[in-house]
């Protein structure tokens, strides 16, 4: 990683390093936040933000974010977690406590088309995604200047779906090697198996080049040249086994016309694909969204 | 209708009694436009906005909209007509010529839903879409008072799959009597037969209530709810017998989130129905849209 | 009112007779959400959904919203406002506690421009903002069927610069007579002395037909033109004594191009005002902001 | 430059060979459209898009833009000229003859701020931009490596308000050297003297961080903030001498909310910038673009 790089991810950390996020989704009683809130107010804890939300309060599922400071946090945080374990059982929770110091490892799939990786590595570079980026796996080689000049490794992983199970052994591997805690695929343009997928359960963040559930598939841009819509679109989602079917995090469109040919069209939609993707990918960094069946919350 | 409406139609067609629209579309070849622009120059014609487009000049299409002025228009109107015939068939275009001061003569249809008609007769009211509308037909009495306060007739015509064909036929009556123009369906909810579909081949204008092609057919908002999407839009097109795949005049969507239930949805989406079907109407009152197959060139 | 509206309404009420909202704002401080929550789960309340934001949590600005669900809460209001009384004095909180049945009392000002009244009294027709609406006022007649057609008192009280000691008098009466709560200049066009302003300090709502702090004062659509924007917008905000200066609720933006005239941002601009205006008084008839300084926080 | 880049614009020089634009404005008069048709037709020329639009057609202002082929278009351009001269003389006009294989020579003038420059220099990679990118100059060092390891020169020509008149002197005589057609600000932010201003009216393109006429000068972000506006946007204009009040060329908005503090609406907003000098930018280079006194037709 170059020097600069590394110092503005460190000095975040410093800044950070007693700030943490809890995020948790159970069925609604009554008392849960005032279980919650007494826990980290006698464990010294600050809530800076909080946001939470009750599909239905009479019995329905409950969601929480908590963004809170606690003094010396990094040394509390198996403590924290052991307290708060008791409290977790009996409102039967399912939660996740994360620390902003430890940044989470991303690894970035790529194959030809660069718009996404760049962009993310753009934001990146400029403060915008708080990340170790370990590694960028690539199917083609065309992505290598971008990423060495950054100082971090590429690896050329020529995949097909001739060799996809082996291909993914080595993609695993390296996964584990680096301990990587999400993989976004920008543009990968292969299909995961779900050996793959059931490795990194919501940990895989997927870029869509079209609205979804419009166009599901291949060649979404072609498709809707031939509708003739007048707004095309991108979707960020989690990967699940159906393709194109996972939980949605982020959608946007851009208004276009009758003088858009395909290129025209995929040249205007690259521009929302990598803002989508990189809102998308923000947003599981900061620890805001939770997934509910096939939805997310984002907080 | 009321006075206050009548007379400002009235001074609308006064102001615009010299103003014209020429409508051409043909395959491209060298010279049209000299041809037209020397035509219109030749009548006294002075152009005021005019737009061309061809999607590939090596003999693919071509389409153009002028509006101009005429001293005289409406009595010059069939010598224009007639004097236009032959470069229209030099050039084998498909052509048409509106005089702004004709006002087309619209129906909408409605249902019990009054959101998109309510909008409608508001910019109707107000000024924004200039047109006669002679009748409003709904198979619900609800839209009765609103229709009848500004001095429409409304004919209540129940309808139902059972009785469909009987009812077209008092439709179609109705259409031929007042000499409808355009037929806006202002969430309509009933499925038009061919037959009828045939009688007013791109005259009739449909609101879904969806960003097409996602969510074609039935309840599209409690399947936005059930996919998680994060934007809702709409869609107006033309009406054609493959339902929902006309061509496409205007779209937009909102953005939503994980608190939104189908009801708010449903209002979320009402604000963007109306005003997507709002400025389609719009844009066909004001002979903007050109249909190119099954899809729409927007002046 | 229309008996229909009114059931409506009724109906509204009873759904949520046990709805509450609370809004605190005060110094942060280490323990003030346990203390809330605590307190609330004490009284049987059960929270829906709860927005919390600090604005520095080493003794900045902390803000709350709490949305929560209470059996006999209409019975019970006035005991938990007085044994809330003890733990807003040691925080020093700024707070309300709103009941959702308790519907607010909304006057509408209005002018010869009816499109900002019609869309609210149409939304509130449509069950989308939830208020009684005693009376509108207006400085001209325009408005009297519109009103009066739905069962709503219409005050002709025809203000100018001359005669507003004299006109704001009446209105101040009738605003006390019929016990307002909130005001919305619905494009009014009258300044309102700081006498009538102090009396309902962040409880009047304008809309300011630009994207401020661009175009304030008079004639923003004819300096837009001028200076040749491509976007126009418009402003809601809380009316205070400096013209177009009070904080800001809610703002948007919509495209034009260089073939618009002075007359065709109107329109455009018209239907930006009516939507930004609706979903500020929305947001303020459902208690999601709270003013702090000069800005406001939407929850 | 390097090589890739190279052929992708020769390959573009070479398609677009015999494709060429007329931009015309005139004082409104019969016959113009036909005039100039039959000129074109008489060159062997073949309309591809033409958009026309005149302010008042009684006398008013005629702007015109007319996208072309003609074959051995490159050859026959003085020919071209020299026969267009009679007929602009006759109708006094204003017009430029443009072939889309004359690419323009395009100088970026950056500072310590990156996100403009990095968006243009990746879009001119990326064949988004179609331009000659001769060099860029910079009163920090910080663009250096970016922009050389495109193989564009880089001039570090440190300004001040003390040396102004020196270091301009020294970019015109750059500006002169390589024969530079259109200048780009990205985010400079230093203030250009009349005497540079008249060496390329109309041809220096700005990017200001604010939604103008909002936020005139300096900080905006600063004053956005203070401010509680629920929008932020950017605008790209062509420089005068009168600060952020030349032609506006394009803009946009974003809705941020009362979490942003100063930081945060720079990072949100530095995206609106980039994209939209982008968009300011291409249209200048596809000749889309007439001034008209302060403001601009963009066709």
């Amino acid at each position: 990683m170059l020097k600069e790089i590394e110092s503005q991810l460190n000095s975040f950390k410093k800044i950070n390093k007693n700030r943490g996020r809890l995020l948790i989704s159970c069925l609604d009683q009554p008392g849960i936040i005032s279980k919650i809130s007494k826990f980290l107010f006698s464990h010294g804890a600050n809530i800076i933000e909080s946001n939470q939300y009750s599909i239905n309060p009479h019995g329905g599922d409950f969601f929480i974010r908590i963004d809170f400071e606690a003094p010396d946090l990094i040394d509390k945080k198996e403590t924290l977690m052991e307290d708060f374990q008791p409290i977790a059982e009996t409102f039967s929770m399912t939660w996740e406590l994360h620390l902003v110091s430890e940044l989470k490892r991303m690894a970035i799939f790529a194959s030809k088309d660069l718009n996404c990786l760049r962009e993310l590595l753009w934001q990146w570079q400029n403060g915008d995604l708080m990340a170790e980026i370990p590694l960028v796996v690539s199917n083609h080689e065309t992505a290598r200047p971008l990423v060495e000049q950054l100082g971090i490794p590429f690896y050329y992983l020529p995949a097909s779906k001739e060799n996809r199970t082996e291909v993914e052994k080595k993609q695993l591997q390296l996964m584990s090697e680096y301990d990587i805690d999400v993989i976004v695929l920008a543009r990968y343009m292969q299909i995961l198996t779900p050996h793959f997928v059931a490795s990194h359960p919501m940990k895989i963040i997927n870029i869509h080049h079209s609205f979804l559930p419009a166009f599901v598939g291949a060649r979404p841009y072609e498709r809707a040249y031939q509708r003739g819509v007048k707004l095309i679109g991108a979707t960020s989602h989690y990967v699940t086994n159906d393709l194109d079917e996972g939980p949605i995090i982020e959608q946007d469109t851009v208004r276009v016309d009758h003088r858009f040919d395909v290129d025209e069209l995929k040249k205007m939609g690259g521009n929302i694909e990598r803002n989508v993707l990189a809102r998308a990918v923000k947003w599981h960094l900061q620890d805001r969204i939770i997934v509910h069946g096939n939805k997310t919350i984002v907080f």
